[in-house]
């Protein structure tokens, strides 16, 4: 019987592009499809996804990509893959509608065969098969998918955490998790983003009484921000809004958008009365009002971090203002959100980012319930995904001290399948795998090169050398032209560089000037070597020779 | 009698770049000379000092710049400055100690009037005086110092904690500061990093039991990485290493040069036998060995970020190594620290980097000795400094909650003078105040516009236009060169561009062609907006025009 193959096509080894592919034979289904951030090294890349190099090359066999939640690393990715297969998406209404919007703006969605499934179904895909079922994690109608195969379910836990109070009240399929642990769980994938953190995490629902308690002790009006799919937040905040007295604008084109699609498919239920447009605003008191905002990442073009810079027309900051960080920054992003807080303080408000009753829990499992879900599934293999090295280390420590022996735990690598039949485990060849970087004009690709010249320049800056050639004659033309940008050094660095360039050009011969290739790179050379020693400086030398 | 003055030349809204005026009549003493580090959106900027115009333009009025400890956002300014001044400069024994390498790399430190002082002399400062006051930090030989002025003293608490079991044994004279709070304390300036910390700061003793416990547990060798500036952490370090029959070497050139000073000036004791050289760890087995390294900010060229990459010739982590990650993120450098983290995982390292006994503690004072300071002062006036805004306002609240009323606390600003006399305090008219970048060079002064030329490179790139005119005929010669570096955009657009800007050229006239830096910048104009319109891009475009 075939062997199965679990291949990480991208969120191990890291918390974003979470990509799975599991195959069996000459089928494959995928698990999600998403994307990452780059970190602060990555000059002008907009956003980073997987290298879908094996799936396009494979595309004939691939039988699905299956959705678990609408997050952007579980479905940032598929703008960049659709177009290149051919097989169907499957999602929840939900999800779907959530990331319709996003798809829109690159591509032609009535090309794409999205199908919707709801939790508890069974999806036929091939030799395979697909279930997913309902799990409660930060956004609506999340799943875990248990894969069938020739020697067992493969279980992927997705996102989660266990609550038992979510705010829609859809609580996790935790008797269909037993049942697929009973029948025999071949291997678990499961989260391990918050294995450093002991105990069992908060539920959404202790965030209300967090929220309840700044907004009764604000004098003046309250601002919230937080993740624009936050779904479960923003309900609590209309819910705690009319409690206390308060209307509810928004301001944040995602946001307003995500908030209108759950309103109409009845994700999103907001109390008679409490919506108001943000213009409706000035009928009120200041302690009648709250606005939910994004830039909860310090995002520059958000509406929150505008306001901040008192750059944003359409609502300013008022000394006697209260925002809510409900929110947790994505790391590399603790600069930026600080910088935004200060300047709110500035300017009269005060931002409440840490309080003794929650503002913001995580929406990933905590130690106890990464052991439960391991409890309830009883699963042969394991191996933690969704986690940088340190939480793959830190998980199978845990699941070691509940008995599992470690030849039963892996720690994976994008791109290295994890194969798998009735008797053994091991690793297969690696398929190709890597990182596509996407610029800020949504083309994706940027080389190494492209980086490299970046980071020189915006480290010391650049050089432009310019110098004309009659190559006829062999002679040069007017003498050359150093242009800096981005440079900075001692006086006198470039004129000197400059002297040095016209001396050695006048000292080279007819033969030396028409080997323009040589001469290019001498020049660079020249340039550099002087720069470096003169001044520890590594700027981008840029030579250009005209040929007349 | 005349008006005091106390001017933030840096570090109020901020934490870094510490500098204070204190100016009466024609005495001013400067209290520290810090640096700051650049945030991620300073491209190439090494480091940030503050604008010294107005010390400079009254350098005759300088009596002296007193030191409070030897920390860089406390001291790294001093280069900068001292060029430009002439008077004294006041410190402990150990803190000139510890700075002197530093200053000697960029300055004849022969030329320097360096005086030391002991905690608790007073300092004759033209009319003004200074008193150093034995203070606990992180750092041995931490002064406050209390400026006795016309009109009672101005207190600057300098950094501090109140350590009653510090490493040293050298206890803070919490009753000199009792004393002057009975004389009379005008103003106190105080630290306010950890005013969100509620309670009492554990001491930095605690964290020996944090350490000798993962030495003991580690069935390898163990790494610490910390400040290379925490002398007491070393210090722990070599009685732990002792205690537990470990060998104890130093990589890092910072690290190794404080360790060699302060052995020689006796702030180091370590115990006989535990120190040995790099080399010698080949003679003792992995459990028998402790090493101290730099790197604990993930800088790119420090010992701990080479190892984690494989880069460091001179040491190797080893499968079964521990890393006791015994520092604080400095705020920006969490991407950075977490990548080598991970990669020492990777390798096979274990990582501790929390513990429920303390690994690492702050060397700033907590709410309630924030407290207690103001208890023992009783200042009239005060000011929270070393905070940014959301700090300031805090520690402000807190103080309110001590029954302080509002019109005595102050929020201060870099550059704005606050004024006092015996019946009031008011702010006086800003003085020169800024940042100061400073090139990787260590040239002082990049200005906004290099600046923003490396922000777009780093963003999207350049763009090198080269065109060739004979302005006698008023002819273009040859057609343009488009040459992109760091560029990255839909395939084609450079093509694109150089046909457009072809066709433009070819459409002017024999004037147009002459009137070079019109044509200069309608080329740039071009080329950007069409760069711009296909695909949402803003590289740096660069015109060169040859004349010949």
């Amino acid at each position: 019987m075939s062997v199965v193959q679990v291949i990480p096509i991208g969120g191990v080894g890291e918390i974003g592009k979470n990509c799975t592919a599991i195959r069996q034979g000459d089928d494959i289904v995928v698990i999600d499809c998403g994307l990452t951030f780059p970190n602060e090294e990555m000059l002008g890349v907009d956003i980073v996804v997987p290298d879908f190099t094996y799936l396009i090359e494979n595309k004939k066999h691939l039988r699905g990509i299956f959705l678990t939640h609408a997050h952007e690393d579980h479905v940032g990715g598929l703008p960049y893959l659709l177009p290149h297969v051919d097989c169907p998406v499957y999602a929840t209404e939900f999800t779907h509608a959530l990331i319709r919007n996003k798809l829109e703006e690159k591509l032609d969605v009535r090309s794409l065969k999205l199908k919707t499934f709801k939790p508890g179904d069974v999806l036929e895909a091939g030799a395979l098969s697909v279930e997913p079922i309902r799990i409660t994690h930060s956004i609506p109608d999340t799943c875990a998918m248990a894969v069938r195969t020739a020697h067992g379910i493969v279980l992927l836990s997705s996102d989660f955490k266990f609550d038992f109070t979510p705010v829609d009240g859809k609580l996790s399929n935790i008797a269909r998790l037993g049942e697929l642990g009973k029948e025999g769980v071949l291997l678990l994938l499961s989260d391990s983003t918050n294995v450093e953190r002991p105990g069992w995490g908060p539920s959404e629902r202790e965030v209300s009484a967090g929220l309840r308690k700044v907004f009764l002790e604000s004098p003046g009006r309250v601002l919230l921000t937080t993740f624009a799919s936050n779904i479960h937040r923003m309900q609590q905040v209309y819910e705690v809004a009319a409690d206390t007295g308060r209307k509810v604008a928004v301001v944040g084109r995602r946001m307003e958008q995500n908030i209108e699609t759950c309103a109409k498919m009845g994700y999103l239920d907001s109390p008679k009365g409490v919506a108001v447009r943000l213009d409706d605003l000035r009928h009120y008191q200041p302690h009648q009002i709250a606005i939910l905002t994004t830039g909860s990442q310090g995002e520059p073009m958000s509406a929150l971090v505008q306001m901040s810079k008192e750059e944003y027309s359409r609502l300013r900051i008022q000394p006697g203002d209260t925002l809510i960080y409900s929110a947790r920054p994505i790391p590399g992003n603790e600069a930026a959100i600080w910088r935004t807080i200060n300047r709110l303080f500035k300017q009269g408000a005060r931002v409440v980012y840490e309080s003794a009753t929650p503002i913001h829990v995580s929406g990933h499992a905590y130690q106890e319930e990464l052991k439960m879900m391991v409890n309830l599934t009883r699963p042969y293999y394991l191996a933690p995904v969704h986690g940088e090295p340190r939480h793959q280390y830190l998980y199978n420590q845990i699941v070691q001290d509940m008995g599992y022996p470690e030849q039963r735990l892996f720690t994976l690598q994008d791109g290295v399948p994890l194969c798998m039949d009735d008797t053994k485990a091991w690793f297969g060849d690696p398929v190709p795998c890597g990182r596509v970087l996407v610029d800020n004009s949504g083309t994706p690709g940027i080389s190494d090169e492209v980086l490299r010249d970046r980071y020189h320049v915006a480290k010391d800056g650049l050089i432009v050398i310019t110098v004309v050639i009659d190559p006829e004659k062999g002679e040069l033309v007017g003498d050359p032209v150093l242009q800096a940008r981005g440079f900075h050094g001692p006086d006198g660095t470039l004129d000197r560089a400059h002297d040095i360039l016209w001396d050695a050009l006048r000292a080279l011969n007819r033969e030396e000037l028409r080997d323009v290739n040589k001469l290019r790179h001498d020049m660079t050379d020249l340039v550099r070597r002087f720069i470096h020693k003169r001044a520890s400086l590594r700027p981008l030398v840029l030579p250009t020779i005209v040929e007349i």
